[in-house]
């Protein structure tokens, strides 16, 4: 470790730059090896922390995690994230080493730079702020960090989760760090996300020549007719806090060359992007029903990988966005888009909110974030724990 | 060659049973190496045919084919076939030797037997009955013999049509001997086929997440549009002599395995049988233009292999139905139903209809005649002979 614990300056406050580029030199690409998590795990020992670490799976499937608190009082606030980070790609595209930390023109770059480093190293500036002010706290705070939400994530939030319901370790709300900015600090708070379910349709027909089509039985046709249906209208308008479903055919699979010859097969893939006006298993439901009423014969395999969620707004929400607000002078827009995150898992435990930082770059060659931004999001963390936690 | 010139018997009429058996010990696979085309010719010389061989094209693509006429008068009667067979498959799925031609409990056996030497063999003997009646006809009696076309057919038909015009040898009416019968001798005769068309369209998307469907243009929905259009309705009832065309969409391939992203690119292959209410350049304008509808993008392309054709029912059609009904005792329906044959191309030139054998065994293992339909089919030619040449 570099002088993550030690830099508390007015350059950098809480000591969120020194931090942010201790962790990005931990090249944590999914699963983290545990690295991030060991580097992590020190820092917060320093604070004052109780550090648990959590290691979940075997062999290839191991993954690092850690759960860290501080006190045992209410409110409990945790912080939820992870040090795994995916891969650099084309390394010498990069204009910087991607695990070299670097700073130029008040710039930090690196794999991890905003998905999700520095969201964490700027919770963990803002909870030594805030202790500057506060060192006795009534109620803790805690970190769910994972080393695996950029892969599988099996063995990363679910497992820790369950360890800390089994523990009595379940928080009152939990923060999220994902990136949730689109291009300027201040502009998205998600309080939920939309759920995710994929279909695998395969229709069986009767193989045929094309000149006596009565004699065979089209797939694609029914395939056409079965996919036309559930196309045909929009699954919604959308609904309070979220924007309409959406259904995306993603493949259409035949693979007939003999232009006079009706397969006997034909497959389609498809996703929906479901808000709370629907479940995973009423989608399911339909889906089959339409699949049957053109194709009764048709294989169906359906997985839901995850259902919709919404925190509503109450006070911990409004006291990030007053933060937001105060710090940015942005009234952050409460948003529920996007792809899925670990929050999902979160939610069916305790309220969740995202907020962190500007995630144009993440998961892109030269991925970076600006020292400002580490320095505000740092000081919107503080005022919100400065809320929450009197 | 064996007894195929000797055999006249009651049991032979004509030498039909004879002369099958030698066509079939030739293994005249597409294309024929000149063996079937070969054996014919002699036989057709013996008769007093004036012979003309005409190999077309060069190496692997060289088929050899034959013109033969009878005397040089009108009315001018072509008969029209070929010697080339499919391969056998799996010969050891075959009871008796696909080239020996075995003849067992009143069957002969072997490829080609009625697809369509079988005809050929029957068409031969006629003539030699009909001569036996008639030494010196007025009229002329040809035949077109290609060993191409159950292939490409490009150096087949087509091109001695080319040389029959150029030659001032079109007949004033011919008979193809393709087997026309699903079942039992005296069922149909083809009087016209349907066009086919094939179509192959690539619509072109923008790649994106299906999380921001916004930010991406699906091709697979576009594709569903299109298809959707195109197969909402039935593309006619029919018409007088055809039934409805049928637009058969063979083929989807996208191949895309990513659950969460929207492909760039999707693809459709169509094929459709038309009748005489549409043309080729028709229905591939129409194509185009719903294409252009749901997809601006699209790259459609279309080829024609051949437009639909209607001999209509004459003289020559009804001496053909009558010497049928006078054989077997049923009245032919007359069809234009099924797949494509050299007809298509011989249309272009004269009046043309279809007769020949039961064709519920061409093409698979164990092809096969019955010994009485090729007595039968004699009978017939012989007959339609004596009705159209007088």
């Amino acid at each position: 470790m570099g002088d993550g614990g030690m830099a508390n300056t007015e350059q950098d406050p809480g000591g969120v730059i020194a931090l942010a580029r201790d962790l990005i030199r931990c090249p944590s690409v999914t699963p983290d090896d545990g690295c991030g998590i060991a580097a992590l795990a020190r820092v917060l020992e320093q604070i004052g922390f109780s550090v648990t670490l959590l290691p979940f799976g075997e062999g290839a499937a191991r993954t690092p995690n850690l759960f860290a608190r501080l006190g045992t009082g209410h409110p409990h606030l945790c912080f939820a994230g992870h040090t795994d980070v995916v891969p650099v790609g084309d390394d010498s595209a990069w204009a910087h080493d991607p695990f070299g930390g670097v700073i130029h023109d008040g710039v930090l770059f690196g794999r991890g730079a905003c998905d999700m480093k520095g969201g964490i190293a700027a919770f963990v500036a803002a909870v030594r702020l805030y202790l500057e002010q506060a060192p006795r706290p009534q109620g803790s705070i805690s970190l769910l960090i994972t080393g695996d939400e950029e892969g599988p994530a099996t063995n990363g939030t679910v497992r820790v989760l369950e360890w800390m319901a089994a523990e009595g370790q379940i928080p009152d709300f939990c923060l999220v760090g994902e990136p949730t900015n689109p291009a300027g600090m201040g502009e998205v708070i998600k309080i939920g996300r939309r759920g995710s379910l994929n279909a695998h349709i395969v229709v069986h027909g009767t193989q045929g020549h094309v000149a006596y089509p009565h004699r065979a039985d089209n797939p694609v046709h029914r395939l056409l007719a079965l996919l036309g249906e559930l196309t045909a209208a929009p699954l919604d308008a959308g609904s309070e806090w979220f924007e309409a479903s959406s259904l995306q055919v993603t493949s259409l699979d035949v693979g007939n060359t003999a232009t006079n010859v009706i397969p006997a097969r034909a497959e389609a893939r498809l996703n929906i992007r479901f808000n709370d006006l629907h479940t995973g298993a009423d989608l399911a439901g339909w889906i089959r029903t339409v699949a049957t009423r053109h194709a009764p014969r048709a294989d169906v395999g359906i997985s839901i990988s995850g259902e919709s969620f919404l925190t509503e707004p109450g006070a911990p929400v409004e006291a990030l966005r007053a933060s937001v607000r105060a710090v940015t002078g942005h009234v952050p827009r409460l948003d529920t888009g996007g792809g899925t995150s670990d929050a999902r898992f979160i939610s069916r435990y305790c309220p969740v909110a995202e907020f962190g930082l500007v995630g144009a770059s993440m998961h892109k060659t030269d991925e970076h974030v600006s020292l400002s931004d580490l320095k505000q999001l740092t000081a919107i963390y503080t005022g919100f724990l400065e809320k929450v936690m009197r």
